[in-house]
């Protein structure tokens, strides 16, 4: 029962794998570079986008916003001016908890790929299952908000591990909480040693010009300097 | 292919929800009222555990701790000198992003339950799949963290339409946060008309009585006036 159970997970994983490297064709087809951004609810993603979009001075940004239900974030963003595609994951795809990269491709068609430069997949606000799941991304950004407390790595280290930056938001409340940002770094090292981290505040904006740099050395040139 | 997938999902939840009665019978058989606590990662479930089970009185709790990794949260209440069980969900059960009744079976032989008058089930942090899954429980509650937003809600409806008591923590970070208590109160009601609330504070203790007399009511009798 149980090998049975662990071989239809791996069937799954494997069926996504084909499908993200078939997005990944496509996105590199148009030159779009793609980033999985991942969070626990609340940690301030699409705050940490209204910040940065603006900012990001001549290149063209899109979104592609996935949430259970609804299309709060997505009515947050459009106000940018950017162009924005929501996915539901249980508008026919069973209330998922993260997206995937059959869901990322049925939204595909609604993108306008030849006109963006940078696509930000906004995942659903959950850190267990959303880092199983490649979608065809260039690169993995995660936020990890001062209020969750400094375990969070230790407890979900799939998501830690698997990210190529970790955002730590809200630094303007660290005067207000009894927060040890030594042992949350502590504990980031101990799970993904010498991955970029930033420490960001989408209230204050402080960081948000480092994270967009970050951005903009995506969009370089393939066999460009790093 | 959707078809066949809506129907595998239903199977799995069927299959769950003859386990939950299980469990359920198993509960009432050592008369231990069942609690399912559930949140976000980092909304404060663990402290607020440590804020109330000292102050139950007579009453003789336990706890069964789900994480994907880990035993951090069970370690830290196993100094309150009640009975804790960890339940891994990575080990054997795939790293799922909650506890099912299937899991919370297997962690039964390890409880004392003939001992134990309420136990707390600490849930994967994570507002989406938690609420799918019963486990046996008598009730849910589940933690709202006002960093997390005001949305919540409206984003999550399962979690807060299917809990019995929602737990608004960190209320003492109020003077700091650009937080609209009023506009979370609104989305609860839209989401769960009349349920219970409380706000609370896992840091100063405020509301941490009413949460214990909550619980204490639980345990009166069946069939006692509510």
């Amino acid at each position: 029962m149980h090998r049975t159970r662990v071989r239809v997970v791996e069937d799954a994983l494997d069926a996504n794998n084909t499908i993200a490297r078939a997005n990944r064709d496509d996105f590199d087809r148009s030159s779009t570079r793609v980033v999985n951004f991942m969070s626990a609810p609340g940690a301030g993603k699409t705050s940490l986008l209204e910040r940065v979009l603006p900012e990001l001075g001549g290149i063209r940004a899109g979104v592609l916003e996935g949430d259970v239900q609804g299309s709060m974030d997505a009515d947050r963003l459009a106000s940018l001016h950017v162009p924005v595609t929501q996915i539901n994951t249980d508008a026919g795809f069973g209330g998922e908890c993260h997206l995937d990269a059959n869901m990322v491709r049925s939204a595909l068609p609604s993108l306008p790929l030849a006109d963006i430069d940078l696509l930000v997949i906004e995942n659903v606000g959950n850190l267990v299952c959303p880092a199983e799941f490649r979608v065809g991304e260039d690169a993995r950004v995660m936020v990890c908000s001062v209020t969750e407390g400094e375990d969070k790595p230790l407890k979900y280290p799939l998501m830690f591990r698997t990210c190529d930056l970790v955002l730590i938001n809200k630094v303007d409340l660290l005067p207000h909480l009894e927060f040890d940002l030594d042992k949350l770094l502590y504990n980031l090292e101990a799970v993904h040693p010498g991955v970029d981290r930033m420490l960001v505040s989408a209230r204050t904006g402080e960081g948000v010009d480092d994270w967009r740099d970050w951005l903009s050395a995506l969009l370089e040139p393939v066999g460009a300097p790093a």
